[in-house]
């Protein structure tokens, strides 16, 4: 495995080479920049002066690239003297590697920390004056380069140009912008083409194009970017996912609180944000007052206030807090888009203020939520337990760091948790447990967390009386299941295409008339009024258009359920509801009557079934 | 009726007079500032040099005013010049009557129109300089004055002083303190008894004092004032009011949609907000972007934009929306206290976009919501229709404010309210309909509202297409039932003293223990959770104290049913709750099992019933 993920590096590196290599040989006297390896392919930057690439040379250099592939030509490694690199350079025409060069020779690489020591061809670590570099040859060119390589230009995989953008030369605007042209590569051509349809696929599923198509949230430029506004169908879908967050915690005693959403930054600077996040966050300034004030960018600082407000024994822990709200979080407007970035997130959060001999079980539980969520949502789990790692960026006992990782690890494998562990990932106040999912077409997103923290109890003096009666500092842990709605809700809509589950379907069921005559509108009406009784979300067609026009619209808006009243369907009472394709049919079943179908839709729905019981 | 509120007025006057006469009787050399009727009774502004009043000094001038009222002296009227009287104040050593004399020699009542004019013995509407000024003499007390008074001092109701406080000369803090001597008045000692005894009453039901004792919210001087934290228990109550308030309009087609707490101030500079209301919002600065924002003070422009955010038809139209969200207002701190000035204030906000002819079918619903929610909370509601007056400063086509108005009116009366009218109370862009309610210990209150909108519409240029295609331009309603949920819960924990109906009481069902055996701790445990699968919210006593602490204990929390668990109950399978004496019991009833019990007990609070009905 690790020896494929080498194979898969340096194929990828060696493409860039090869890409470099071919476009030198249609444009002679490029000049080129850094070429690294990037996730599922690799770029190179390179200068070509008045030529503007676009898509439509792609093809001709792609051609050229598999004949420097069929040639077969060996990638040969050498080491050239630093000053004798330079000249190479300069008799070359290679402005961009003189640079690189230069000032490896005056300052060694830390003059080029903002790049990849592959790309320099030199080791990562050194920090004095370069010496020596490494070079690699295949065929007629020659770059400078640590490698590795493959063997020889024909053992590279499949491969496909992407796209070319705009890129400034070692990221600075102030420099010369150059071109970037994109490729992936994948060892076989099997994978190559299973990672082109899934960017087709995801380009389908895109949840900005499903968030207009089925009308769930809307912006807008009075607003602002980065605060989408949800529309009804939207909110149910945000309501209904908090809901079941909530519910799952609530069994386990949390309790619900509530705080607003600003606050003097007094309270950020007793817990330690303001000094690490203070230029992170948005000022808030009262015109009629002096008070500095703040917007939340989290909620534990307000929920230690809460607990913080009377004398606690060890009788009363673990008290827990959980609250659905927004956070403000003051991004830069060029990172935001659609729901994957925003700048108000809504956190399904909560805080145990527990014992120490009390952090297992209460992760326990809350990992048991978290499997039951992901389950519920159909996403596959597994999660990474982040430890501290042996540098002093870490605040609280080791010995209390080594525990609560113990305690970490017990409870993901009381869970039966997939899970990896990674060292240095843990928060500076304390090592957590993130929940890494797994979509429909293969992406891993990071949604949500566990934290343990010895920080916070600690700045603000919380206390709680012990059996002996002296004075104990509880640990908190904070904890979102589902994160920020937002964020779950770009990765959500997006795994299931639009296709919501019943349970969480703004609209269930959707009954279409065949005419507009008063016995099926009366008929209809009253289907309706018993499935809100039933408490589901219905939606009627009773418009002029024809009944094919009706049901491709339901189609289109991914309705799951829907019921075309007729004549016949009135008389012989039977609903034969259209059933959404995705839904598989779990149990063959009789003609259900009216109310029979709606019972079954309502438990169904109540149930959280994630497909369809009829 | 209107002669009984003249002669309060003139009773109270008269003893503000009185009060001024008792002091001077005391103090020789006594200045007298301005001494107005106010609510429930008078104050008078004095100067006694280094003499500083407090509480103590009032059973002496109240001895010496019953002496003046004895006398049965009369308030006799007269005339004087303008000249003369500066000359009166002047040689009475009275020098604040003297500057206000001088103020109206001058420039009329313009100069002084920071007083009352019954205060400076003119008519009110004067605006040239004044010739001639009204006083009014009582035995040896001769005071500036436009009356009007009782005949004698006789004439006067029951009074008590109530408090000394400083006051600045004219209201400036640039001038002199003065002392405010404040009193309450009434025409019998029967009504001062009752309104005395209705002041206790309010100090024991102080929501602030309920807010600790039952532990229901946190103020902390890190987030603000201003910015209350509500705990566990203070949370359901407001989510459970919210989830009434929402269920009741969700009932007739309302839907939620969600919105940030930030936007652009574009947003209201298209509203219009911007200009009014500017100087009174949080204004947010983004570190990262240079996007202008603030804090929404209201919801209506947010949802102006989900509306705006597709074509309308008018088959769509009501399109009701419904959010319980958080605003901000950024009022003077010393404005703010407890739960009735906040700056955080949550309102279960609602808006309506309809066209003309549906005006009053939509609102005929929401009065029949706000109906139901002040019945249910046991509230009397009556309403103010606040209509337009003949200014220029309302919005609108007239005649569209005159049908507007007579749907209003047609719709409180469907709905059987008490209601008055009074012009001049509409807001600028619409009439509304104010709801009064009154509490337990007879106090008025104006909470939430329902305001038509002709502006907003058409400064978003809000459209639908009209039966004939052509575009149209809808109404908005925005309407509150229970408006700032902060507000509402300040005047309903001290209407219900604490005590608050099963449906709402944070803790519903407590048990306690006889003994810690385990049998019973058991038995409790298996009580708990069926209490918990029938959704009540259920408290356990099983600490080492007696049963009659533990008992007392229940009644300090306001505990609505208490069930004492020991041998006798456990092995008789007999709740036997203890009722808290508020909740008068509906019906006789065998004794309940525990199942039997607790069912009925879920019922009540899914019924929300306000008595029990054990």
């Amino acid at each position: 495995m690790a020896e494929d993920q080498d194979y898969i590096y340096a194929m990828r590196h060696s493409l860039a080479h090869i890409t470099a290599n071919a476009v030198q040989h249609l444009w002679a006297g490029a000049k080129f920049g850094v070429g690294p390896v990037v996730e599922n392919g690799f770029y190179y930057d390179m200068d070509l002066g008045d030529t503007k690439l676009s898509d439509a040379d792609f093809e001709r250099i792609e051609v050229e690239m598999r004949q420097i592939i069929e040639s077969n030509a060996p990638f040969e490694q050498f080491d050239m003297p630093v000053d004798e690199a330079i000249r190479w350079a300069n008799d070359s025409n290679q402005p961009y590697k003189a640079e690189l060069l230069n000032d490896l020779k005056r300052a060694g690489t830390t003059e080029v920390r903002d790049l990849d020591a592959t790309q320099l061809g030199v080791a990562a670590e050194g920090e004095g004056a370069v010496e020596q570099v490494s070079f690699y040859r295949n065929g007629d060119f020659t770059d400078l380069c640590r490698g590795p390589h493959v063997e020889s230009t024909g053992k590279v995989g499949a491969f496909k140009l992407m796209r070319v953008s705009g890129a400034y030369w070692r990221g600075d605007e102030k420099n010369a912008q150059m071109q970037r042209i994109y490729g992936v590569a994948f060892a076989s051509e099997e994978e190559l083409k299973h990672y082109l349809e899934m960017l087709e696929e995801a380009k389908k599923r895109d949840h900005r194009k499903i968030g207009v198509e089925q009308d769930l949230y809307v912006v807008s430029e009075l607003v602002g970017s980065g605060l989408p506004m949800f529309t009804p169908r939207g909110t149910i879908l945000r309501d209904e996912l908090a809901m079941f967050s909530n519910g799952l915690r609530e069994r386990y005693g949390f309790q619900r609180v509530w705080t607003p959403h600003i606050t003097k930054k007094d309270l950020y600077e007793a817990s330690g944000h303001w000094a690490k996040f203070g230029d992170e966050l948005f000022l808030v300034k009262s015109q009629e007052t002096s008070d500095e004030l703040v917007m939340k960018p989290m909620n534990c600082p307000h929920h230690t206030r809460i607990y913080a407000s009377r004398p606690r024994s060890y009788r009363d822990l673990p008290i827990r807090y959980l609250e659905t709200t927004t956070d403000y979080r003051d991004e830069k407007t060029g990172e935001l888009g659609g729901l994957s970035r925003v700048r108000a997130l809504t956190q399904d959060d909560s805080h145990v203020f527990c014992r120490d001999d009390q952090i297992e079980t209460e992760i326990n539980q809350l990992l048991a939520c978290a499997n039951e969520l992901y389950g519920t949502v159909g996403m596959r789990l597994r999660v990474r337990l982040s430890y501290r790692d042996d540098s002093d960026a870490y605040l609280g006992s080791p010995e209390l760091w080594e525990s609560a990782q113990k305690q970490l690890k017990a409870a993901v494998e009381a869970n039966k948790l997939e899970y990896f562990e990674q060292d240095g990932e843990a928060a500076f106040y304390g090592p957590k447990i993130d929940f890494m999912v797994t979509d429909a077409i293969g992406r891993e997103h990071q949604l949500a967390t566990v934290q343990l923290d010895f920080v916070q109890p600690e700045r603000f003096g919380l206390e709680f009386a012990g059996e002996d009666g002296s004075a104990k500092q509880p640990v908190m842990i904070h904890s979102a299941l589902l994160g920020s709605i937002e964020r779950f809700l770009s990765v959500y809509i997006e795994h299931t295409a639009g296709k919501f589950p019943v349970w969480l379907a703004p609209e269930q069921v959707r009954f279409i008339s065949v005419n507009q005559e008063k016995v099926t509108t009366e008929f209809i009406d009253k289907q309706v009024k018993m499935a809100k009784e039933l408490g589901l979300r219905v939606g009627v067609d009773n418009s002029n258009e024809s009944v094919g026009k009706k049901i491709r619209d339901a189609e289109v808006w991914r309705v799951p359920y829907t019921v075309v009243v007729g004549e016949k369907e009135m008389q012989s009472d039977r609903a034969m509801p259209r059933i959404r394709k995705d839904l598989e049919v779990l149990a063959a079943h009789p003609e259900l009557n009216f109310e029979e179908f709606l019972r079954t839709v309502a438990n169904e729905a109540k149930g959280r079934v994630s497909k369809s019981s009829l």
